[in-house]
């Protein structure tokens, strides 16, 4: 059985104004867990406190008719988080978008730990700035 | 003044099982709507409704106390969408993660009509699949 691994890629963009967007795909995960709206707010729920973040109002979550997954979605003071989940493949995504950039946070450990992931990709996304290596320029550009 | 442009840029993965996640940055936004949830609103539904989306719930919006934005979240039986405003910056993001390819959407076009954006960039992730470039045989790894 392939070790757990996990593989953080920052995706070159320019500086941001507004803020960072994690993007996060696991695979390897346990059906259970991926049809669990328990298991996966309690994901969620620690993901929010670990990182000290804010969530307002109510989460939206729906549980899907099978071979359906899960979707969660948080509403932020810092952005939002999100979590869909697709059982007969095994897998699992989450975004969060954190207009201040938080601490690291140990998605690969946590992920094995409660969806039983073997593998998972952690891509970090610059947003807001429009300032990607070739449009630096015309981003900065104000009237001028 | 720059003209609008608008980049659309594919962040190279593998293939993807479960979907595509657009992420849209614009700047240059008239700040008057950028802090107007009615002008989103509108903007999202019209996301929603031309793409062929469906809404489950009611979505979450919320309004910031000045210089905050808004921020915009949906639910989608194909996903979600997720929209955030910084006025004073006259940036605006979307996020519009979908387990089915949509047809091609006018964003540019789109956000300079509704928000006034001078530039506007498009990249698409597959997500769903850890299937980076160097990742492809792990990612593929069953129990074997």
């Amino acid at each position: 059985m392939p070790q757990p691994s996990c593989d953080a890629v920052v995706v070159p963009t320019g500086e941001s104004v507004t803020g960072c967007e994690w993007l996060v795909d696991a695979d390897g995960c346990t059906e259970e867990s991926l049809r669990s709206r328990e298991c996966l707010e309690a994901l969620c729920n620690r993901i929010v406190s670990e990182l000290g973040l804010h969530v307002i109002g109510l989460p939206l979550w729906r549980r899907f008719p099978e071979p359906g997954g899960v979707t969660g979605l948080y509403l932020l003071s810092e952005s939002h988080l999100a979590c869909h989940t697709w059982p007969e493949h095994g897998v699992a995504t989450f975004n969060l978008f954190c207009c201040r950039r938080p601490q690291e946070w140990p998605w690969e450990l946590r992920l094995r730990e409660s969806l039983g992931s073997r593998h998972v990709v952690v891509r970090t996304v610059k947003r807001g700035t429009p300032a990607l290596p070739d449009t630096d320029s015309a981003a900065a550009g104000g009237d001028s």
